[in-house]
């Protein structure tokens, strides 16, 4: 279903052309039985494998990396059955994700959301989002 | 099987009617086959859609909105596969948390946990739990 | 299939013999379905029930324990939906935890997988390891 995906005899681990490569001891996508488990997404540009530059812009580009990642197994943002988010600064970053969520989602409906401010992310990034999706039998 | 249910077409999303309203673009309950994933749960009094005023009176709250949700789509707490709990003072709210699950929970058993202190929670609050449950055959 | 198992009727919660007591109200493996939830895991001594000292050896306890628990209900690492890894600094915990799941994993595939800074542990511990494991039909 997807190019790239190992199957460990248990789990589909896959990582969508259309995205970054990981940079590290991880896979973006594991697939099993119903259940679809995405790697934290942040604002990295697939093109450049850099973060994309402008808080608007990234974060607009971790919920492109996101539906990528749900659309490489054939699922979208309405399989959501959660999202974490995380970002650095809650006053700043909640209002950004809030509007980008609506450009994405429109009038819902939404799925569940938990929304933290952590001390920090990986390349000192501002926010991140850990999303699970459920596959329809 | 709740008031106010969103299907779509994949997953299901809720808002249990003797919940408070979400404030933002997210539901609170997602059901998807055997699984239900609630959003984070924070001490809101669903009368008043305000902060429960005092820390073991807010904490309790925490956990009769997350009962509430659990009930609103059939379940209890004793479905409840892992709560991912998030505090802003460790030393401070693992103690009341501890104390506020007893209740709940009486001799167990008790579910999986992960507690962390994270730097912030939305409207400055100070606890927040998130929930997966799982519903048997 | 674990000692110490205690089915709630819809889940079945479980210790196994292997690993720390829980220190307080949880339960380090959760089962519901196909689906495995476990606690965080820190890198604890079964053997003593203390933090193990040096932190490349406490970090390789922590994935000790996550294969125990896994192993506890006929799992292992390659059943794994994903790992959500908190440390307590980003830069010097980060490669540490690379490095171990190196040991680990060897050349992958790995699974999916969020890291996160947070403010604090319990007992001022620097890194926790949570994982959701999938057991195929």
């Amino acid at each position: 279903m997807t190019y790239d995906a190992h199957p460990t005899g248990r789990v589909t681990y896959s990582n969508p052309p259309d995205l970054f490569d990981p940079t590290g001891p991880w896979s973006i996508v594991a697939s099993g039985g119903p259940f679809v488990f995405l790697a934290g997404m942040r604002g990295i540009d697939p093109e450049t494998n850099a973060l994309v530059v402008g808080d608007t812009a990234r974060t607009r580009q971790v919920f492109t990396n996101l539906q990528r990642a749900a659309r490489s197994v054939g699922l979208d943002l309405d399989s959501i059955m959660r999202l974490t988010v995380y970002v650095t600064d809650m006053a700043a970053h909640r209002p950004l994700v809030n509007q980008i969520q609506q450009e994405f989602w429109g009038n819902g409906p939404y799925p569940p959301r938990t929304i933290l401010e952590v001390s920090g992310l990986n390349q000192e990034d501002f926010v991140e989002v850990e999303a699970t999706l459920y596959r329809a039998a």
